[in-house]
């Protein structure tokens, strides 16, 4: 029997944007695979609008309003919510995706829309980092008591199935550390600066590419990395370890002849995540080093990128991911929602 | 509430004995968070003894009886059955671990002792190839029927999360194709060319260290190779792809100077496996190729081996396997049984 699943959407940015035209797309594999409609019943934008239509918005022509910069207030059938909050714990829904932009900090707004969908019994599905790092625990704990469920796979390596794995695949390991390539958006910089830019160049040819933000300092300070290792750690190993805890330097300070030196050695510079349980707690990191081409980091280029497991019983679990796209984010965000509603 | 599971074990090798200490390792671990005892009931093997009791085998006694070349008989609480087929009928159990010999041309006898598991509602896990490619369709919907499941985890690159990592998490995906290197015996002989060896040389060895065959015609001929990408492709792409049917050519015509040519080129000899869904079927095939430094195949040394998936959605999805052990094909093992019991 065609089950109907109705979601609520925080953010329509590009993310938002491609999960929309993916169930457009696979919309007919998934009634038919899994016996699933998706209707979405508000999108909410800070800049473009607010929609809100139990009985379904168009996303096609949700799409069009984007794209042709038309407030999405048009499509609204009732009264438009005054504000994101009202819209988050009013708009009809089974599922909330949350995809609002990432507020390393404090986590917000985005935890409190989590924890508003939650308090209303909504499954929540989210691309965004903030709130894993700043309030897994509690969120996680809350949705169980709801009935409901809290998932995340697109916070890290877009949607790879990380977490997942984990989660449905590896009973009984023990995970002791991992170490990584976790930032596209550095790795390419360093690749930039191997074909003899220098670091400023190099950052100005990523921005140019879309790559690298207009602010650069989160990528280039290491920081949006360290939060995915927190995150990492936070999920798989159960503690509670926050982005500042993380040992971190970036690579601003490398120069076109430190590059060079590493290239004559037959080395490569990354900016590498590292984290390990140790008596003490855990260690973590993240530093640019230079790798040696027998490190598996060592032929992560471009924006792919990769992470090393070492559990007691599989020694060397890596994923790599590669060629990433807006449609990767998305998919995880799909995966997501599918594995709720098989109890995955 | 703890529940106690019975298992019926076939074949009592490396494999076998490495999982029965991997439980008995593991036993608090897996009571404690998955409220389940694991009791073996019978452990056959060909030539050393066949040990039956309902009420439990001492897994102690029984890697001991191994050591010690005792037959596995001495601990049989009621009469030995007489045959392997007997003992498949009879043996008291809720799941049996299958892991009789590969036998590539037809998977027996090894269908057999599934198939009587299966009609018996046993679940059956099993790391054995055979069965895969020879009745992957028959014995899933057999078990189907029966209300069990039919896991074979460790049958491709070990204990990896291949199977259940499309399973569980990655819903409404449309696999495309796949590249790898799934023979490690290859991968080593040819890493030993690179450093001077002659091929007979490599084979022995490789042979030396125990990771070479006596007779290593199945992996030089990429025989083995094969078997597994027709079993990624029977179970993933939901084809029957026969063995027989992948283009297959070996590593035995290689020599060092051929491997000497592409170092200088700044390539490797790799034995590559590849498959890829056309609109005519399936191309699938084995065989040695020049890889430049920029493929991900290039850097998998030694033992390690990898396997990267074309999806629709996550257009390169690598997994790579370093430093495998016998523990980690007893791990997939005990992965299948734990995700049977979880539902996954």
């Amino acid at each position: 029997m065609m089950k109907t699943i109705s979601l609520v959407m925080v953010g329509f940015g590009n993310v938002g944007k491609a999960f929309a035209q993916l169930i457009l797309d696979k919309a007919d594999l998934i009634q038919k695979e899994y016996q699933v409609e998706f209707r979405v019943t508000g999108i909410a934008t800070t800049r473009h609008g607010i929609a809100v239509d139990p009985r379904g918005i168009d996303l096609q022509q949700a799409l069009q309003c984007m794209q042709q910069k038309v407030s999405l207030d048009t499509l609204c059938r009732e009264g438009v919510p005054t504000s994101m909050e009202e819209f988050v714990q009013t708009c009809p829904g089974d599922a909330l995706l949350e995809n609002s932009p990432v507020n390393h900090h404090t986590g917000q707004p985005a935890v409190g829309y989590i924890r508003s969908a939650l308090m209303r019994k909504m499954h929540v599905v989210s691309a965004n980092k903030g709130p894993v790092v700043h309030a897994y625990r509690e969120l996680t704990d809350l949705a169980a008591r709801q009935g409901v469920k809290y998932y995340f796979e697109s916070a890290v390596m877009d949607g790879m199935p990380i977490f997942s794995l984990f989660r449905s695949s590896l009973p009984a390991v023990e995970l002791r550390g991992f170490l990584g390539i976790l930032n596209s958006t550095t790795n390419l910089i360093l690749e930039f600066m191997e074909k003899g830019k220098s670091f400023e160049e190099a950052v100005q040819y990523a921005q140019v590419l879309g790559i690298a933000e207009a602010d650069p300092a989160e990528d280039v300070d290491g920081w949006d990395a360290a939060i995915k290792v927190s995150a990492l750690a936070t999920v798989l190993m159960g503690l509670d370890f926050k982005p500042q805890q993380v040992q971190r330097q970036g690579i601003a300070h490398l120069t076109p002849r430190m590059v060079e030196e590493a290239r004559q050695a037959g080395e490569r510079w990354k900016l590498v995540c590292r984290a390990r349980r140790t008596p003490q707690g855990l260690e973590a990191s993240v530093m640019p080093q230079r790798v040696s081409s027998d490190s598996p980091l060592y032929h992560i280029s471009g924006t792919s990128s990769y992470v090393q497991f070492e559990t007691d019983v599989l020694a060397e679990l890596g994923m790599m991911e590669g060629k990433p796209g807006t449609y990767t984010t998305a998919y995880g965000l799909l995966a997501d929602l599918l594995n709720i509603l098989q109890n995955r």
